[in-house]
């Protein structure tokens, strides 16, 4: 069944009214009809379950029948910081991030990132990621459509991160000697609704003044296994970890 | 430092010989010398750090300085059995799923795998997937190097799962019911040096009639958390989940 997020916030309507790239998608690309059933995804993750009733030119309106019970989402907000990838990786990590339940995507420019962040074709790269993540949301059920900023530079990343409860870095030298305590602790620690920024290098890593930066700002250093994960595997395995954490183990 | 594997097992040797692409790879590509330092992997996971002492015309001598003390691989063995995806995924599981620790890709025809495997290029496709392995395990600091087998059926599928201790199915209808229980249950049963075997289906996932012969063969039919993971995503949660188990929380 398809799923659209949408601008509204819900508030017991007995009906919705979609316009434009979503009615564009329900009515030419998969030509549904009256009667046929979609899921709407309301801005606070409420998500009903909605019957078409009425497909004119320009928008589809369609009756509320129910909601939907199941949880998609982690307990825990998850924001996912990469420093800013070569090529399409970054594009990989928005997909398969909101797949695994990222609650938003905010890359920044570390010291080792190759990429130039041009600020012409800024809007057309943002606005790509987050029709990517939008996508990635709807295919994977989710309740909510995670963001993704626009680069910031590390210390932006500093500011930020004074508005999360937890701060973790992805440190593969942690790694190398074989710390493996730390992410557990930190999971342990965190409240159900806790805000939890991870942090993860560029291709080549964090510089050492960057990790010691990020652990004098109160970021808890971790490894993640012995083996060394590239840029784009590392926050796949921190979500699955997190979600394996907070929703299998329960 | 640059990681090879070699086909010979560990025995006290106090020198180590490499010809062929490996050869190639020194000589050539990293233009290494005399005195330069590289990790030699042996059969049986011995891996040893060694001093190139001399290089030929084809081939490499280099003097075993010291063994690699810390254990980079899973305590269990993951067998990873991928019904045939389209287009490059396969190859994507094999490079970053060879990053997260898997033991061996077991790749076979699903009922709704779309891809034909074409018998007369069906050598290079193997080479070319084995090769992404070799380069995964290299980077990931791997001291085992994990086979891609050629694909099988479905048949030859449950005969091979006779082989394993424990058999796992990703299996979609269980997230969408909110089975969360299994997983866990399975991991929290498997002793060190297990193999376990996991299954995953093709995009647009197992058949319910897959999904019952496997689950009457023995099976656990497991959910991966609340939200749909892709074909390509499934396996990288699992084996992030069996590291933070295995690894990071014992």
């Amino acid at each position: 069944m398809q799923r659209y997020f949408i601008e509204e916030v819900y508030s017991d309507q007995k009906s919705v009214r979609i316009s434009g790239d979503d009615f564009h998608h329900i009515a030419r690309v998969m030509r549904m009809n009256e009667g046929d059933l979609i899921w709407v995804v309301y801005k606070d993750a409420k998500t009903a379950s909605a019957k078409i009733t009425h497909i004119s030119d320009s928008y589809v309106e369609a009756e509320i029948t129910d909601l939907e019970k199941q949880d998609k989402e982690l307990p825990v907000h998850i924001a996912i910081a990469s420093g800013l990838p070569k090529g399409d990786k970054l594009e990989w990590i928005i997909q398969k991030g909101t797949e695994l339940g990222a609650s938003e995507f905010v890359p920044f420019i570390a010291g080792r990132s190759i990429v130039k962040w041009d600020d012409k074709k800024a809007p057309k790269k943002l606005e790509r990621w987050n029709k990517i993540a939008k996508e990635a949301a709807e295919q994977s059920h989710r309740q909510v459509l995670p963001p993704v900023h626009s680069p910031i530079s590390f210390n932006e990343l500093i500011d930020l991160s004074r508005k999360f409860d937890r701060k973790i870095v992805a440190y593969e030298e942690e790694a190398k000697s074989g710390e493996q305590k730390n992410f557990v602790k930190e999971l342990n620690f965190a409240k159900q609704e806790d805000k939890i920024l991870l942090v993860f290098g560029p291709e080549g890593g964090l510089t050492s003044k960057e990790a010691s930066e990020l652990s004098a700002q109160g970021f808890e250093l971790c490894g993640l296994g012995p083996r060394i994960l590239r840029t784009e595997t590392a926050p796949l395995y921190a979500l699955s970890a997190i979600s394996y954490h907070f929703e299998l183990m329960r």
